[in-house]
């Protein structure tokens, strides 16, 4: 973890300043300084100086759902906000057991040997992992984990989806501030998360297996038209066949759907993590379609409209909870759906007393 | 016009108790009835005995934005509501030139010679129509228009796709007060009305050509996945190869796409709307999947999870126009929307700020 605590010292002696003597011990210096209660500047300033472990406690305070935490995490991610937006924003979702870790592993650490600085996020409000999942992540990527260009973050634990999107949006931001030029952010194609992730990224990949009859079991309707390309995993030893053929009929698959907002004719192409066989080539599609997107205009678009979409969708949020948290309004609509159900009343009528008496 | 005067003329005699004098010219009652301005009981009487003209008016009641025309429209609904949930509601798109009124035509024609009683509807928000349309629609369905069995009406002209979904859904359960035992909700697959079509019918069926490379450019994404069939239509001369080839690379697709939630493997079926080959066909496929979704209890669950998501949806809908159409908050989200786009502020606390001034 030296580099960590170097770029720290660094971070503090370049950017706020304060004189750090040469001869403290790293080690002491490190356990003082991981106690310290950071000001807003401490925070920006060594975020922007790319200090993981200040961009660290800073996505935790971004986490934390204490409302001081929550307000300089405020501070921090507008003062931050003029240097974020440069990076890659990457999108990858499968089923467990698609490979995702291991794919991530082998993409992440060519990436970083190619001269990249890459975040690995990841969003899976589903899951109740606890801190220990930080180890969890970092031991299924163990290789990308130790290299100093590379920063791994597992899911915010808790919270709804909503939240969590939240949380994960901010880390971008912080990330992009800290000098990363590739995020990827991780999820399991079985929820709502996906399509979450989908409205952050720039590039959104589904990772599939060969056998696609049980494998598709897990994942939901509507996740292969998001998918600007379709990686097909495990295409190693005996498994290549298959993986051909499932990379044609995939192939012939998305050719009937309409075409993408984008303009961009999304893509299959096998691959094994697990060899590094076609990591290179996928990697090649995503600057391709990168290119393609910039080029024709809708990279900004994209970025303009999920921004838009942000401010909407928090707006939206807000407004219904206030509504469905209101305690005289939850008693009254059980026995509203109810009513409802049995046929009762018309679902229009039932509504609109509700809101009669909610306005009132 | 025969079957609509008879039926008003038992209607009145039976339901309301009017004496009508048997030696009353019809068309002279016709157009005094029709200038007579209804009560609750003439509407809801009139419908329940199958009156298609009052029917009709009923529907003009619903369609109407006038405060006391909605208020006797909820009245009429609420009484029909009982009587209402007994049609299958089968939902058809396809994009302009798929044939859907021929197809509709062709199979509403068979439905009402083996004994159906149909209504065919229609969502198209987009479309400026004007009651001219009513004309346009029967004689685009010249045969079916003329049966007594079979009524057809139009998508209400104006207003959002929301009201209009509403509007649709209230004459549903108009149509099945009156006696209707299969209702068809037609619209044009490019937009967002087919996911509120498909909101709204228990089966939905998307037509297609053979030719896939220019039709798909109309057609929206996600729409394939929501299909419970696809009818490849226009399979007939010269075009019957290119349809088989068609079904074949359709039906390959979607079985490359997860289970659907009722369980139901969707089918691809080609047929001739003009020839009426595979019509009958068509229908024995819908048979098919009302009797494994009855079976298996997803019909029920979906008409359910239809009701409860139209209550949520009317009551969100609401809150939102309350705080987008506040003439203050407009003003401001203008400007906040440019600072968002600029990266000034991030769009999390531009939506707080904008939240605490509604709400205080």
């Amino acid at each position: 973890m030296h580099h960590q605590d170097g770029t720290f010292k660094s971070a503090l002696t370049e950017r706020s300043g304060i004189p750090q003597p040469d001869n403290v011990n790293p080690a002491f210096l490190t356990s003082r300084l991981k106690k310290k209660t950071l000001t807003v500047d401490d925070y920006v300033n060594g975020i922007l100086s790319g200090s993981r472990m200040i961009l660290s406690r800073a996505i935790t305070l971004v986490e934390s759902s204490h409302p001081d935490h929550q307000t300089m995490a405020q501070a921090v991610i507008e003062r931050c906000l003029p240097h974020s937006g440069k990076s890659i924003r990457l999108g990858i979702t499968g089923v467990p057991g698609a490979g995702k870790s291991t794919f991530i592993e082998a993409l992440g650490v060519m990436l970083v040997n190619k001269g990249h600085q890459l975040a690995v996020l990841a969003v899976d409000p589903s899951s109740e992992r606890s801190k220990g999942s930080i180890l969890g992540d970092k031991t299924r990527m163990e290789e990308l984990s130790g290299m100093e260009d590379a920063f791994i973050r597992p899911s915010p634990s808790a919270g709804s989806l909503g939240g969590v999107a939240r949380k994960t949006r901010e880390t971008i931001i912080l990330c992009e501030a800290a000098g990363f030029d590739i995020t990827i952010v991780e999820t399991v194609g079985v929820g709502q998360s996906e399509t979450t992730v989908h409205g952050m990224v720039d590039f959104f990949l589904l990772i599939q297996l060969a056998n696609t009859g049980d494998e598709l079991q897990g994942i939901k309707r509507g996740i292969m038209e998001m998918a600007d390309a379709i990686a097909i995993n495990k295409a190693d030893g005996d498994n290549i066949p298959k993986a051909k053929v499932a990379r044609t009929q995939f192939s012939n698959a998305l050719h009937l759907f309409p075409p993408t907002e984008s303009g961009w004719v999304p893509v299959v192409e096998t691959c094994s993590a697990y060899t590094k066989d076609g990591i290179e080539n996928i990697w090649d599609v995503i600057q391709n379609y990168i290119k393609h997107v910039q080029s024709n205009g809708y990279f900004d678009h994209k970025r303009s409209e999920q921004s838009r979409k942000i401010l909407s969708e928090t707006i939206d949020e807000a407004l219904l909870t206030h509504f469905y948290h209101n305690s005289e309004i939850k008693n009254r609509l059980k026995h509203t759906i109810d009513e409802v159900l049995k046929g009762q009343i018309s679902p229009y009528v039932a509504a609109n007393n509700m809101l009669k008496e909610y306005f009132s």
